[in-house]
């Protein structure tokens, strides 16, 4: 079988799931090519090592370019902060390899798009790690969407709220570097823009509002010293679908008690689903047509009717978890770089999201509604 | 015991609904006089009587304005069609009797105004059923926002969805007349409405988009001919209150599946809380300090600690039902019309509410953030 | 219409939901007979007088016998502590009046055959108070079991598990007389052990376990002295139904942190429900023949489909309380009472239960399987 | 770092799972051996030979024995048809290697005890595969057990139960063999068995119920001709623990609609905790002393403070899948294999579960109650 040579900038919490993720795809799935751990980079050498052993790295570099370089790296995986996306991305693109970047994929859409532009006209390959996407009971949710089987949607509501920076003390880092003031809509709320686009479609116009909530923080875990936040904790806005439908989208990392609160609810004129990903293997539908006296929301089990759950455990309703849905990421990633594949959320459909970033945030700062086709 | 005649126009679902209320109330509490179901007035004598008797009503009569009149009636109770809640409201004020109507209180918040300046310049004691803040999980979770056990409040998300227009079959009724074009904002949106303000408190501006789904509706049930609608099937607007919190508020009628979506869930910076009318016996509460690994939700399941539910049953979670509510409704009518009291929900509460129906009507028809002090 | 004087024995939790069931059903239903809240019998005159006027009976006494006797009681109500529902029950009868009682009919099978033969005999109607049954939701149960929706019955769970006896200061009550060491299994045992024979049908043979969880209880609140409990705390037993399914059920009293789990599931070859009092609107069905993929428990909410919910509410989902399924109970009695009608559950319908009772109770000391017909 | 070789017998359903754990245990954890799939053994050559491909082993062969034999062989995994457990695992024994075997062990308590009496004799390591103790969520419930949270144990109810033998078309299997007529008690029984053992403890007696629902399959998938099935379909049974508090215990196979119910709730005078497989990354807990009409059950969210969750996720509530236990499973396997380690559950536990599953299976032979000092 072909190897596939990955090279990984970033050994932290995203650098690990993509270690794990790649180790995992070749054991659960029947791939096109191997993924070998070739080459890890890290901000030093000795990062770079510790990084390398414990994630199963064969090398080590504490310089990214050396690893975009380097001949045996196939696929040039950035998991690093998001402030070396874009010149790593450029990069990989300009040694004429395949790039496979964590989200945000860019600081606005203006940044994105040069990313897009620079590998559509090279022809390189990318994918950006929307990993919710590539839940099975959400792959099923798509499938009844398309189908026609809630016939045509007319309502979307989606929620990715969670509380890790609910605490005041919680210190500043670079998630809340002021790319635009973007903030939690770019962190949590691009999860569920991506899954609102991939349920129901293009994003014609939206209309938010932004707050911060925490307006201090410590420079540092415990530092007396304070930083002023300039981003948003929590987002609202109204959205209009290109398709006809309208919704709202929500995004909070302030939200006190909340976990992993990534809801959505699609609501049709022939029936309706909900999800939550606090329950990611169950899927909620109603549809028309039930019997009188028996109608109901019924509640579907994730298993091996829904691809590529099979691949994972033969017997239903055994739950999957988080780091399967990156395992599968991962899969398509390997199966998109196949000949005649083409790997997907690809950088075009980071771009894309990232537009409806940016439209949130303008308009909250106008207070008006913004068509995405003005960003 | 002091006797308090009451005097009801209109015997359909909410007429039934007040009757059943005012008659378990005496039963259910003690209370300061006793109700007497003394007369009923419908479109004509005929309906009127059919309804008296069905209701248990002493008397009957085809003409509301000789129940107004009646020196027996010492309460106006108002559950006719909605064209009819200003001049009835506005000739029992006139006889100085107090008045009781179903929501919504007027078209708009203009004609409501109207009513609430005179029964305010009459010294009349008024309510509107609002019944779901009678919900004694409801009142929990005012007093946990109000005592503080959440902290501030930074964030609101209101639902009010059900399904019962869903059907394009189903025929134009006085629902669909355009009183400013609100539809679903007034019928359901009033409901959400008037929770968020029980539970957060004033709001301050909003900013909405309205859909009509059905643009063409039967003139009557299995009509051919059709009649266009005007107003909204569903809504969905931002909001901002007064206090500094913001939050999301929908309602809609055509929602598939859903027969009695009305949630809320509370952000607070030290707890948040969630309720559906779904499970309306419980609420969801989480609070900041629990031990370390022990950290949750926890579901209070409605008992005779939250009053007045130890009046129904001294048992907990033997649950309460829709109807209940109506009837502590009915217990705070009638204990506010008592010596020193006040009834409330009250016209002016009501009027509160419309104001905020009419700047999310406005804001949806000129695409901006509506202030409420505009309306 | 016909007028049905009321004779209620006994002003506690039961009494009292007992005459708010009568006032509610002639409300909410069109009934053959009005119900009169004629006469109320207490332990004394005093304690019977302040009854009748919270209650809004007519007249009092303190004297059962009286009550009994009175020529304008048309059913006699009892609401009494367990010890007299024999005595009353056959004064009734001895009298020629319908006898409406609580649950349990007689502390053990024999006294309840005595019970049942006496009415049989004298050609009495009588009904006992099982309200679960009448929850509508659970009337659709049972028509889905019977309609062969859900194939042939193989399996059947059953709990009814409560905390109010938990606290080992809870003091020593009437519910814990060594009535054959019964204790939980007569008190809440009953409505679980009913439910299963209207939804699976007979009992055969029952295998039990029973224990005394506290076995001191203080003789009275905060009091030091203390007395020996004899009866169960928890039962659980395994269960053969003469149509060939197999179970089990449990009941408790001492499940801390249970308020109302009064829970049923049951499976069939071709499907299974599943049911929970403490949401008491909801039923879980499964049914084969779903299309693959879609397979999953829907949740059935109650509304005017299930009979008679439309009474209360025209609206699906709006939620009945327990007290709706007393008055419910009251409305089948006094159809029941009317020409040609039979109440049900009645004194034999309860003595089948207590049959179970007593089947688990020497089951339980014997160690061994016993066969109902043995009892 | 040590090298641990992995002999893996068995490349189906659980042989697959047991590979993906090992790769993904290396990945996850930092473990004292480096687990290596040395060789895969399976029914034939070419069988064995497309097995170790697929799985990642280095090596092949159709004959176990020379597996057992093999230098480079240093845990010997037992995957194979339960049949082969004890001859398997005698030779492991008899080879002076470390055994890792999937359940059940052995087909009844007695053959259990020669191969736990084989090892211990030997100072043989041992462990069986009862992968939902792992679930660090139930080891949450095991602390909050054991620390006396939930005070003194009063209560247990266990239920396996699934579907997947439902349908009387799917045909007779090795499952199905009549080892002693366990059938399901010893299939799904033994997982719940152990769960009760490992967060109550030991079992004293059991009276148990055992019914074969489908009584014919077919010989194979679509064949006219069928067998006869003599093994349980469906099993309860009521259990006494040693520590003196009672419960029950129930395993289907033929539970239509049920995909995955491995439910269990514990019952404490000061508290009381709940779990189903089917949100197998919740934990329901009440515990007495919390604000007066603020009781109720907390859902405790498995994250990073229940260990070993962050090595799979540092953020709580992102959810940990079936694999994933069995990840967790290798790595008490590896770190109990190495110096003065342990792996749990050994041989002898597994031969505590198969004495419940014995005493099961004779007590409802005899219909009556079974002590497990008798099996």
């Amino acid at each position: 079988m072909q190897r596939l040579g990955i090279g990984l900038i970033g050994s932290g919490f995203m650098g690990r799931c993509h270690a794990l993720a790649f180790r995992a795809a070749s054991s659960i799935f029947d791939l096109p090519a191997q993924p070998m751990l070739e080459l890890l980079a890290d901000v030093d050498d000795e990062v770079a090592r510790r990084g390398a052993e414990g994630l199963g790295f064969a090398r080590s570099t504490g310089d990214w370019r050396v690893l975009v370089a380097d001949p045996k790296v196939d696929l040039v995986d950035i998991a690093a902060p998001n402030v070396l996306h874009k010149p790593i991305a450029l990069a990989a693109i300009a040694a004429g390899k395949p790039v496979y970047c964590e989200k945000p994929l860019a600081p606005d859409a203006a940044a994105a798009k040069i990313l897009v532009d620079g590998a559509e006209a090279a022809g390189i390959k990318t994918m950006v790690g929307f990993n919710y996407l590539k839940n099975p009971i959400t792959g099923l949710a798509r499938e009844i969407v398309s189908s026609g089987e809630i016939g045509e949607v007319i309502g979307f509501r989606g929620i990715h709220a969670e509380d890790y920076m609910a605490d005041p003390a919680a210190p500043y880092t670079w998630r809340l570097e002021p790319s635009g003031g973007a903030g939690v809509v770019t962190d949590l709320g691009s999860h569920i823009i991506s899954l609102a686009r991939f349920l129901v479609g293009d994003i014609a116009a939206v209309c938010g509002h932004l707050e911060t909530i925490v307006k201090e923080r410590p420079v540092g875990p415990g530092a007396a010293e304070t930083r002023a936040v300039e981003v948003s904790d929590q987002a609202r806005c109204l959205v209009r679908f290109a398709g006809g439908a309208s919704g709202s989208i929500e995004a909070s990392w302030v939200a006190t008690g909340r976990k992993s609160q990534l809801d959505y609810e699609i609501t049709g004129t022939k029936g309706s689903l909900a999800f939550t990903q606090e329950r990611m293997n169950e899927l909620k539908l109603y549809t028309l047509g039930q019997p009188s006296g028996r109608e109901g929301y019924k509640t579907i089990v994730a298993g091996p009717d829904h691809p590529p759950y099979a691949d994972f455990c033969p017997a239903p309703g055994h739950q999957l978890g988080f780091n399967d849905t990156k395992t599968i990421e991962v899969r398509d990633l390997i199966v998109g770089l196949a000949d005649g594949g083409a790997p997907w959320p690809d950088f075009r459909e980071a771009w894309e999201v990232q537009r409806v970033v940016d439209a949130v945030v303008g308009s909250a700062r106008d207070g008006r509604w913004v068509g995405i086709a003005e960003v």
